[in-house]
């Protein structure tokens, strides 16, 4: 059986613990976090230790999972220098090669929005996965399939890409949705009566490809609309992201 | 049973028509278009009639529907002002007073984005509706319930709102996903991959509020990440996009 440790107490390592914990293949031998509050939250499902006494702890487990802020990576991968397990990090948009000072490293990656609150349905979530010997990839695989979860062997170019990507079409069309919301709420019409609309625009939109299925006043360039749209619009930025997102459609089907 | 007739060969013409032939308390009666090249898709399930030619066949029906462009309207409720029956428009934009030419009118308009090539579920759709005179709102009911579809009762102010949202929850959402796609192609990888993402993003903006669901490197402030993807993009338009939408998700979580 695969022996795992975790090293990170946010969004991705607790659900990942979760799932690692209840999984047949794979026996989660450690949760590393750096103080006895984060960790608390792990206690119910996982052994946990301290990230900057204890660390070595996690040294014996043939896996290593960095799951902290792109940001700490670095600082933690150093910490693991030592050890002769693989040493993968979970970041979309964090080159593998930031982990070659290590032994044996990769990355798995899971492109989902992780928050504490939802349960994941893991065979759902694509796990973009790579490693530098070409042997460990078997290791990562079997991670992924203890998970039920489908995986893409992706290198750190093409990852970087979908992670960008991934800001678009989530953090981005979240935040459009923040916009809608609020013109709903200004003027007391329920937000709930666009999800079916949003739903079939999704669905249309990974059926037939997004850019074969836009409508609406940008695409027909109907100005009557737009002015009258525009001018409706209270907020500055409502109106700058409205005339921004309105000319880049047109531009888009004039090419 | 009520009789009703469609003015209009366009998406919205062809899907109610097919949907209201097949309702059991209506009786489609005619769909009127411009020429016959127009109509043919319409004659294997009802009777068509020219618009400029024979117009007059639909006054006897108690419900006509204009369902054509939003600036045609006008046109073509001038077309009506002899006729004793309900006037109903199908535009989310358009006031209900561009029909007060008209004995009796109304608005009847889906909230949803419709294209030829695929069914619609009719329970699925929220009907916004009004009526000048409230007795002839019961009749508007009973054109949504014949379509087991709910409605909801929307001043022309609040549905104008609406549909503004709607433009940026169908028609901005279905753009940014067209530059995410983009994105992926340039680097050929698969579009579809980005799909349970963008599920859960919008399952988690209807359940717990999009303004409360951001995540990404603008929420964080990451400069380090928002840097690196910035110089990513090849596109102006994509920086542009990128910037503006980085920086409003900035400005909104700062409020």
């Amino acid at each position: 059986m695969l022996s795992l440790s975790i090293i990170g107490t946010g969004n991705v390592a607790f659900h990942l613990a979760k799932a690692f914990s209840a999984a047949q293949d794979v026996n989660l031998q450690f949760v590393a976090g750096r103080n006895a509050a984060e960790l608390e939250v792990f206690n119910s499902f996982c052994t946990t230790t301290n990230l900057n006494e204890e660390l070595e702890k996690t040294f014996s487990s043939d896996v290593i999972l960095i799951a902290v802020s792109d940001a700490a990576i670095a600082a933690v991968s150093q910490q693991l220098i030592e050890s002769e397990a693989l040493i993968l990090h979970t970041s979309g948009s964090t080159s593998m090669a930031i982990l070659d000072q290590n032994k044996r490293y990769g990355v798995l990656y899971p492109l989902q929005s992780f928050s504490k609150e939802k349960e994941l349905i893991y065979k759902k979530i694509p796990f973009l996965i790579e490693s530098k010997l070409q042997q460990d990839l078997e290791m990562i695989k079997t991670l992924t399939e203890s998970l039920s979860a489908n995986y893409f062997t992706v290198n750190s170019k093409d990852r970087a890409a979908l992670h960008l990507a991934a800001v678009f079409s989530n953090n981005f069309t979240n935040h459009i949705l923040t916009e809608a919301k609020q013109l709903c709420d200004d003027s007391k019409v329920p937000f709930e009566l666009l999800k079916p609309l949003v739903l079939e625009t999704i669905d249309k939109a990974f059926r037939i490809g997004p850019e074969n299925s836009q409508t609406g006043p940008a695409k027909r360039n109907d100005t009557i609309t737009i002015n009258k749209q525009l001018s409706a619009l209270k907020s500055a930025e409502q109106k700058e992201l409205y005339t921004l997102l309105t000319q880049a459609i047109q531009k888009y089907y004039e090419r």
